[in-house]
């Protein structure tokens, strides 16, 4: 079995840990972790000094930190990967031989995952290493997929913008009805079909609304509604784009 | 039961129809569109000189010609609603009693839906006529929730964000992965993941990324990367508005 070493605790280490835990094709040795004094389900070190022997080390760490906490591996000649969606895999001391581990997905401490559709960008420096993602990642039931850094870059900017930003989105709309006492709850049916559409639909082509067929009026009266000027004009950019894209 | 006509085949006339065709507690009398010549499952008409009576007329048409579908209507006294978010009722001919059904979901003809799911915004200018729409919308399973105009357009606006937005952002995203010749399916975890978190977190709360951590060399090396000036200055426009909400 793979022997696997997981390297920092916050969002993507947390569940990282669950993941490689729950299969029973690998051998999870140890968790470095600076804030985590036990766990019932894997040895725990809080230095990474003390680190033993695995094959792979799986660093999930800031992007600022990889470099430093690579340095820190003492060992020489394993493979050593980081999780991140824009950081080159050379960030990594190459005493070792490198990788890439990129968990396409977004992760809170908080939120139980299906960790059966978490997509895995990898990438090796050399073949037999890129062997072994591929193996760690059917080991762990997730599908993976082989991407150079320029892929992985363009993976995590598309990632932000349908991620971080309608998520963004709904909290401006929860705001919003949370200003007149309204239940948030009434829009969630809406939000599950909107996203429900982009598996049948793609979403270019499923595009409606008042921009979309150019109803002025509709958008005249919404950009009185929103008092918050900067709402107000992040609403006339989108329409204004989604308009000229669609040729009104 | 209540015997009901819809009135207009767009893409809210046409899920109506699905709607109360399969409710077996009401009578979908007729079903009038100008583009439609025959229908299975319920009598259609072209003109709408040529209704025949029932207890509630259900308009569904564009905003701009609610006014005038509802002059034409030749009976009286009866309960004529519109489905419209941003309109009031008093936008129906006062001939006959007035009310409003607003379906707050996004309609495509091409896309199933899940009927329970769909909230419905009920407006009557008299109470037996607002019972009566919380009878139909029971018979039909849907939720309903009593919403005057002013409601009823919050949570339009609010709609229009997080569903019209949210696509938007979806279709550019998918324009960005499909540049680089890649797979839009890779996303389509995250995008899931990013809906199940409002059902358990409050999105402002859940809230991640670089603008949200503040870290300004992956915002630097995502605006280089986008070349299309339009979605580089909406990028930096809601990480400015994100990292100026937490704070950063």
């Amino acid at each position: 079995m793979i022997k696997v070493t997981i390297i920092g605790s916050g969002n993507v280490g947390f569940h990282l840990v669950n993941l490689f835990h729950n299969s029973t094709k690998i051998n999870l040795n140890e968790w470095c972790s600076r804030s985590i004094d036990f766990d019932e389900r894997v040895k725990v070190i809080n230095k990474i000094e003390n680190l033993s022997e695995s094959d792979i080390y799986v660093i999930c760490v800031s992007d600022k930190s990889i470099t430093e906490v690579s340095d820190k591996i003492q060992f020489k000649n394993k493979l050593v990967v980081h999780t991140s969606g824009s950081t080159p895999y050379n960030s990594l001391n190459n005493k070792n031989r490198r990788g890439v581990f990129y968990p396409l997905q977004t992760f809170s401490k908080s939120q139980k995952l299906n960790y059966s559709e978490i997509p895995i960008c990898i990438e090796a420096e050399n073949n037999k290493d890129l062997e072994t993602l591929k193996k760690l990642s059917q080991d762990l039931n997730c599908k993976h997929y082989e991407t150079n850094f320029e892929e992985r870059k363009t993976l995590h900017l598309a990632a932000i913008i349908s991620n971080n930003f309608t998520n963004f989105l709904f909290g401006i709309s929860k705001e919003i009805i949370d200003s007149k006492n309204l239940d948030f709850n009434i829009l969630k049916p809406l939000i599950n079909e909107t996203v429900n559409k982009i598996h049948k639909l793609d979403p270019i082509k499923a595009q409606t609304g008042p921009a979309r067929r150019n109803d002025v009026n509709i958008m005249k009266m919404h950009e009185n509604m929103l008092k918050n000027e900067e709402i107000k004009s992040l609403y006339m950019v989108i329409s204004k784009m989604i308009k000229e894209k669609y040729g009104n």
